[in-house]
């Protein structure tokens, strides 16, 4: 590579200097790449990116009217008997999908018995609730309303007061087109779940995994090493590292305070006992406090406890900041959400009630 | 006007006869026009159109981080005690900037004693809250935050919580640049008071008063004028048709359940007993129930009560109904609102507390 005889002495000695760093670099660079491809390719081994689009479950298609209406609904607290409540109020989505409590509050200051998982991704997951008592979004979205210590509400009274608003009464008809009674209990459960289907928060992790090398930074990448190699990547794994399995909450050693038997108050299975879903990670860092009854509100003791009860395996303070380091990678990219305008009420709409 | 001769007999007849048809058509279009015009004029005595843009306070000025912060403070749950209610949860702008109860429930269930305003264009009023005791929409985010029944925090616990969150820190300097101590008390009600001034929603209405005949309906013009003849645009004039003055309620007569004293409660002065801010009627459509207790769902019936106690004029049910129809070309555009994203809290964020 000769320089041109024009270039004054000093600037071919830089340009000579910068051409044999660039040598020398280049094996450095190739070895990263390579290191980093070992680890896409194991990582590949557990987890898969998000999908880039919604998946819709067969029995619910999705259409533009739909998913506005389940919107719509979702902020919706004429759903909660006192109209303080929506599936938002718990489940916020300017906050990670969740209300960042212990417990939820609910109609007449009552509280809910474990924390409130995030809505973000949920849609994934192998089941819904932390006991895995309903199938699917769908189903899940059935529950709260009719909760007495979350909405309070009756079938009734929601259909009543829906049914007494002609908008819904008319967007009920364009996103059920086919049905006879498309203002039924399901259908607005429906509507909802379709809504939180496309909720989903691709991260720097998915560009990771799709290729991007410099998408994580040097301590993520050796968090989400340690994170298979200790085998936390065991349970959580997917493409919501999470969400798709039930395990024993303490397989190696038992917590604390552990009335709470999960699963078992579902199957009555014996093995079903202290058993829950699988959280996903994603968006972690925003979902605290942690696990079924929020008793973490730091996602380092989180990380301490899975790795002593889950694995019985010693981390280190180095392990546990590099695995939390790439935890926050899962930090996704949030919904953009317009704020939905509601329907007015009509004289025959079932007014709030607070008892 | 002669036709061609090469035209056919039948096409001429219609010609001549949709000529005639404008002839005689023109002067009861221009006798609209010159109605229109002169219920214009006369409108225009009462009311202005909404200003085009958001008039901010000369001592909080805009600049765009303060009102992006300021929408994240209106949505930020973590400004109550208990992380259950933020701004948004009372004056919810998916439905009009109010909660559509009566009175609001607030910490631990307790509940308000007035039912709460709604925040659109309530810049626009003389002062705020029903009794006028806060001067605007800064001095009044002060309030709720902190009152027992409502948010049920306090000065220190909101400033610990958002000085441990660094995102705040840096987005309270951006919005107060020339600051010393951007992150204190007054500023977290000025953020919010400044995206609050943004809260406007022209309608038909200022359509009609700009010019725009066809922006009303016959039968909403005729509710104008009535609201005019009876003397309603007395009291509920201005650019919020309404809001900016204040009024005994009961002028002519006194109503039933009138021991809120209102304004007596802040000047002390006999003559402000059972005296009220003039409510805007801007979106009065959304913002049931009415009066400061919440005592009418249906807008008919709040209007016959006004020309009861307030006019002393019996109104038919005809011109109720006209009436009605003019406030409801009152309701506006509604503000496009995407949700902000909140940063998570951190280890030294005081965590909500429920009691």
């Amino acid at each position: 590579m000769p320089l041109p005889h024009t270039m004054p002495t000093p600037l071919r000695l830089l340009s000579f200097a910068l051409f044999t760093v660039f040598l020398i670099g280049l094996p450095i660079h190739s070895a990263h790449a390579a290191d980093d491809a070992a680890l896409r390719d194991e990582a590949l081994g557990y987890f898969e990116p998000l999908p880039d689009k919604p998946v819709f479950k067969n029995e619910n298609p999705a259409n533009k009217e739909k998913l506005e209406l389940g919107k719509m609904l979702y902020f919706e607290t004429r759903l909660s008997k006192s109209n303080v409540f929506s599936c938002a109020s718990c489940h916020n989505l300017s906050t990670g999908g969740v209300d960042n409590n212990p417990f939820s509050t609910g109609h007449k200051w009552m509280v809910g018995g474990r924390n409130a998982p995030t809505v973000l991704n949920a849609s994934l997951h192998i089941a819904q609730f932390w006991d895995g008592r309903a199938a699917d979004v769908e189903a899940q979205a059935q529950g709260p309303i009719l909760a007495d210590v979350e909405m309070g509400a009756t079938q009734k009274l929601v259909l009543k007061r829906l049914g007494s608003i002609p908008e819904y009464v008319y967007r009920f008809g364009k996103a059920f087109p086919n049905e006879k009674e498309p203002l039924r209990y399901e259908n607005i459960a429906n509507a909802i779940g379709a809504f939180e289907r496309t909720l989903l928060t691709p991260s720097r992790f998915d560009s990771f995994l799709k290729g991007d090398n410099k998408a994580l930074t040097e301590k993520e990448k050796e968090g989400l090493r340690i994170f298979m190699n200790i085998n936390c990547a065991g349970c959580h794994n997917g493409p919501a590292v999470g969400g798709n399995g039930y395990q024993k909450f303490g397989v190696v050693k038992k917590p604390k305070n552990m009335e709470d038997l999960g699963r078992f108050g579902v199957t009555k299975a014996e093995e079903d006992k202290n058993v829950f879903k699988i959280p996903s990670l994603r968006n972690i860092e925003l979902t605290y406090p942690y696990f079924h009854d929020g008793r973490h509100w730091k996602l380092e003791d989180a990380v301490k406890d899975m790795a002593l009860y889950q694995l019985g395996e010693p981390v280190s303070r180095d392990d546990v900041d590099a695995i939390v380091a790439f935890l926050k990678s899962l930090t996704g990219k949030m919904p953009d959400i317009v704020l939905p305008i509601l329907p007015p009420s009509t004289d025959s709409t079932p007014i709030p009630d607070r008892n």
